[in-house]
Order: C-alpha cells, then structure tokens, then sequence
C-alpha cells in the first residue's frame, strides 16, 4: 500500500489536501475551513454547542478499530450530545493531533469516515487544527447545532410522576468491546490464530459504528412530544440515571425487565458468563438518549418500538432504585466507565 | 505542596470543581456547563468559531511554562483567531486530556489562568470535556464570538493597492523561546546553576503570556475602519504574508525598515548573534493582527503607535516580495514554524 509522508505536505498542504472536497450543506455555513474561523448564521435559532476529546489508549485502540470507522464515530459522538439536546447538528469542527507514524493515506481513512458521518447526518466541516503529537493519535471534535428559541432540553428538569424513556438498546458496545479485547488478548500470545468473531458483528457494531438518535428527536419533533429532561448514554444507563436524578432533584423506579436488551447482546453477554443486566446498566459507549415525559404523552410513544418506558420518576428522598425480575428493590448505583479511574 | 489524586475525585467530581466558580458574563451564554451542550443566544448576530489543538512536547514545554500562563495562553491563542474575524468574542470551550501526573493543584493553576483570560476578555466558559491521557496534557479550546452580519473579515478579500499594517511588534516571542531552551540545556547539564533570564522579561512574557488584540478590533470599530483582509500572526509574519496574498490572488511590498521591531527582542536577538529582521519575519507565536486596509483611510490610523504600515498589495504577477534597508528586493519566502514538518 502506498504510504506518503505528512512532512512531504507540510500543514498546510495536508489542510489544503484534508479539507479540498468540502461542499457545505447548510444555508448557515456561511464560512467553513481556511480562514481563522468559521462563520455561523444562525438568526432566530439558538445555537448549541459540544465538545469531545478522544485519546489513543483511553478512547480507543488501533489495533481493531478501522481508521475510517473511528472517523465516524467521532463525529457521531458528538452529534449524540447535540440531539441529547432536542436540538439539530449543523457544523462540526476538528482538531487532530497525529504521530509520524500515521500515513497520509490512514488520514484519508479517517477523513472518509468524518466525510460519511457529515453526509449522513447532514453537517458541514467548517473549520479545525492539524498538528503534531509526540505520541499517539489525539481527536477533538466540537459539534454545533441549532434549536428553536428555548426549545432545547436540559437534564434537570425532570418533574416526579414523568416517565423514564430509553431509545434503542444497551449494553451491546460494552459486550462487543470485551470480545475485541480478548481476540487483542489471543492474537497477543499467539498471532497465527484467527480471530473468532462470528456472530458477533452487532455487539462489534454498537462499538465500532455508533449512530446518533436523529430519528428519537425528529420522531418526538412530529409526535409534538418535548421530553422534560434528555441526555444522552453515553457512560452507562445507570451513571445517567443518576445525573438526571440529581440534577432534577428527583428520584426514581426503573424495572429490570423493562431494560432494552437485543437478543445478540444477551447471547454475547453468557459467553462471558456475565449478566445481561449488568451490561445495559453499567456497560458504556451505546450512544442512546434517555429522557422524561409527561405521563400523558405516553399514548402517543407507545407505537415507536424504538423507545422503552423503563420506569418513572418520584420523590428525590425515594432515591434512584431498580426493581428486579425477582421483585426485589435495590439502589443504582453509578458504574459508568470513569476514565479518570481506569487509569 | 498539597497533592490531591484527580482519581480522588472522579470525573464527575473533578468537572464540579474546576466549574463551580463559572458566573457566566454574555446574555447570549443561556446554558453553560453541565449538560451535553452549551445553549448560545446569537440573534441578529452571526457566530464565529475557531478550535485549537495543544500538545504538551509540541506546543509548550511544561519545564518553563507556569500552567497558570498556559491556561490563560490556552484561552488567547483562540480569541486572537476571533478578534481576526473581526469578531468579539463570547464564549469559549475546553477540552483537556490530563495524564495521572498532575494533581488537582496543578490543574487548580491551569485554570486559573483559563479564567484570567476569561475575565480580561469577558467571555464565558461554557464547557469541555476532561479525560486522561496516557502521556502528556492536551489542550484543545474552541472558542466561539459574534460578529454583526457580514461585518467579518477574511483573509481572501485583499486588494491590489491597500496598504499592509500589523500591530505591535514582532519576532519577541522567537527570542523568548531561544532564551528559555538555552536556560533549560544549562540546566540538564548543570542543575544548580541559575537561570539568567535577567533583563529578557519583555520577550520572555512574549512567549509566555500573549495578549489577543482586542485593543486593535475595538479601535478598527471605533475609527470606523473596516479592514479588507484580516489574520492573527501566529505562524510569523512571512508566512501569514503568503497566505493573504496567495488567498486574495494579490503580490505586496513590504519594507524591512517598517517592521515594527522593540528595542528588548533586538538586543536579545543580538545576544544570539541572529538578525532581528529575520526573528520578525519568521519567528512564530506573536499574535498580533495583521490586516490591510484601503489607502483612504491612512490618516485614520496614523496616530495609533501600535499600528505600523509595513507596505502594499500589488498585482498578484509582481510576487510578494521585501526592500531590505540596504535597497535590495528579495522574495518573502515561508519560514513560519510547521509543526509537522518539526518532527
């Protein structure tokens, strides 16, 4: 495979080379990549903004995540956080920090995956960094979006009585990665072995190729459904529960058998001789949205299979509690991955 | 020296306390930190925004950066690329990547030196992301400002004839740097011999705690001067030259008698044996504004002394070239620092 030198471009060639097949989608891009900044129109909108650090080693591994995979997911990553906020993503921008290890080519791997995400979810690339790093491969992502006035929403402002709702399913990016380690475990002690990941391509997915919940917000956008409180999992349903909670001054009941769990999840997850539950609870990195509505609203989600009413809100001295299959009662605790721990 | 474990703490934790004391500034700042995105008001205006990425070993050296001058240089950096939209900035945003090196004191530092800049320029912080890094600090900061509509100014839109003006003075950032690795090369040889900065504060401050200009957009506006095109010089003066004229199809002349050169970077340069013209050219970091204007409104500048005309655009066929003081024409070639093609 060809390999090119970065330094053979210098900075501004590699910008130039980056960012040569941009074509802005939004009528609010008013200026995107070239200058010292972007410019954003965004006149009788509110605009929305995120940031996100991602770091070799901690946030992802080379070693089985594809160039253009991570590309994707970076950008979706945050694009999560700005639906989280019942608001549209318009723009992105980023900032790389690359080792000479990294090719010209394994960026446009990269480049290919951010472009795809942009496409998918109509966003403009408007600006960013390209620098060096001394060791390994650093993302910063900064998505922005736009809502209507004051139609964002918070996560603290939950109210007792609101049913807790859940998109999609969880605990699979959690069980796909435990299979990834441990075929980087095998391949370790022995690189002839190939690696055995049939069957498992939707636990891998859920990790490798998150999307973000466009459609939970446009859904709820066509229902004439605002969710009270919104966030987005992506540490853990339990950690996020708890933020909720805390941040509302509330408390809460979710029903183990309530919790959205794929059959492919669920298999994966015996084969490591863990609990289901455990996994959508405190398994990190699924990039769904949990959210509170008013009881009322409740007829008019209970035909979108892609949302489960997990519970509903109390008093904040009832605490957060799980009830399980068995009907017994237990406090939540916050299990999220805490990469500040981890290390 | 107290020393608190950032694990002590937890993510969460850690967020809580370096935010804690945020009073947000902006009316446009709705929603700060907290929640997956920040909520910015922009209406009737249009948002800039820019992003930087900083590596520790690449873009600072912590042996003689204090990290309170990091943060507020941090914050800087970013707001120079505002102010050369012709923008005022209003928000900003970080991300930091923190190895378990550092305590909670030392990033107790950083930021106050984050919310230092934060006060002097009035702008909000709005959020981040914090994480760990396996090895170094990373510092990526989006910043965010307003701009009344089409009133931004860009680095394409240069004409033929305008007059080319830069503000402050050039080249002491470079010498700054010289000075502090010759003291640092002293010091791994000799460590109890004491650093001899004596009489370097102006080009060492330079280097370590730059200012945006502010002061420069605020007297534009004032004197109702509306640049034709503008950037921050952050790569040095030679390169961010090439830069408008290749991107405004424009040639210049510039006079090496113009330069604005203080009397502290000569003398230091001198002390190095290396010409103050060439530090001024292409020595990088300075941030100052460097922008052209049309020749009607020369006398509207002539008083303010941190404002130096340097030359003129000419057709872009002529190149872009310098009058030395001798008399002689040469070629301005790019030597800003390239962060790639370094390693």
């Amino acid at each position: 495979m060809e390999r090119t030198e970065l330094s053979s471009l210098g900075e501004f060639g590699l910008i130039d080379h980056l960012t040569k097949n941009i074509e802005l989608q939004n009528a609010s891009s008013l200026l995107g990549v070239g200058d010292d900044a972007a410019v954003i129109d965004h006149f009788g909108k509110q605009t929305v903004l995120t940031t996100d650090l991602l770091v070799e080693g901690v946030h992802f591994d080379l070693m089985y995540t594809p160039l253009k995979h991570l590309g994707y997911k970076s950008v979706v990553v945050n694009l999560s956080d700005i639906y989280a906020m019942n608001a549209t993503p318009t723009q992105i921008m980023i900032g790389l920090g690359i080792s000479n290890r990294f090719s010209l080519e394994a960026l446009d791997e990269f480049y290919e995956g951010v472009y795809a995400a942009c496409a998918a979810y109509g966003v403009d690339l408007v600006g960013g960094d390209t620098t060096s790093s001394q060791k390994g491969f650093i993302i910063s992502v900064t998505a922005i979006g736009e809502v209507a006035p004051d139609k964002f929403v918070k996560r603290n402002t939950a109210q007792k009585g609101d049913l807790l709702c859940v998109s999609g399913d969880l605990g699979g990016a959690y069980v796909g990665l435990l299979f990834l380690e441990r075929e980087k475990r095998i391949y370790r002690e022995s690189p002839n072995v190939q690696p055995d990941l049939e069957g498992e391509s939707y636990v891998i997915g859920r990790l490798l190729k998150p999307e973000a919940r466009k459609d939970i917000v446009d859904f709820l956008a066509e229902s004439a459904i605002t969710p009270t409180s919104m966030m987005d999992i992506s540490d853990g349903l339990s950690s996020e529960i708890l933020h909720i909670c805390k941040d509302s001054n509330v408390g809460c009941v979710i029903y183990e058998d309530k919790l959205p769990i794929s059959e492919d999840m669920k298999k994966a997850a015996f084969k490591f001789e863990i609990d289901p539950t455990a996994c959508a609870l405190s398994g990190g990195e699924d990039y769904e949205l949990l959210f509170t509505i008013p009881q009322a609203e409740y007829d008019k989600l209970v035909l979108n299979e892609q949302i489960s009413v997990i519970g509903y809100m109390t008093e904040a001295e009832e605490g957060a509690n799980i009830i399980t299959k068995g009907g017994s009662k237990h406090a939540i605790t916050a299990q999220g991955w805490n990469h500040l721990k981890a290390q």
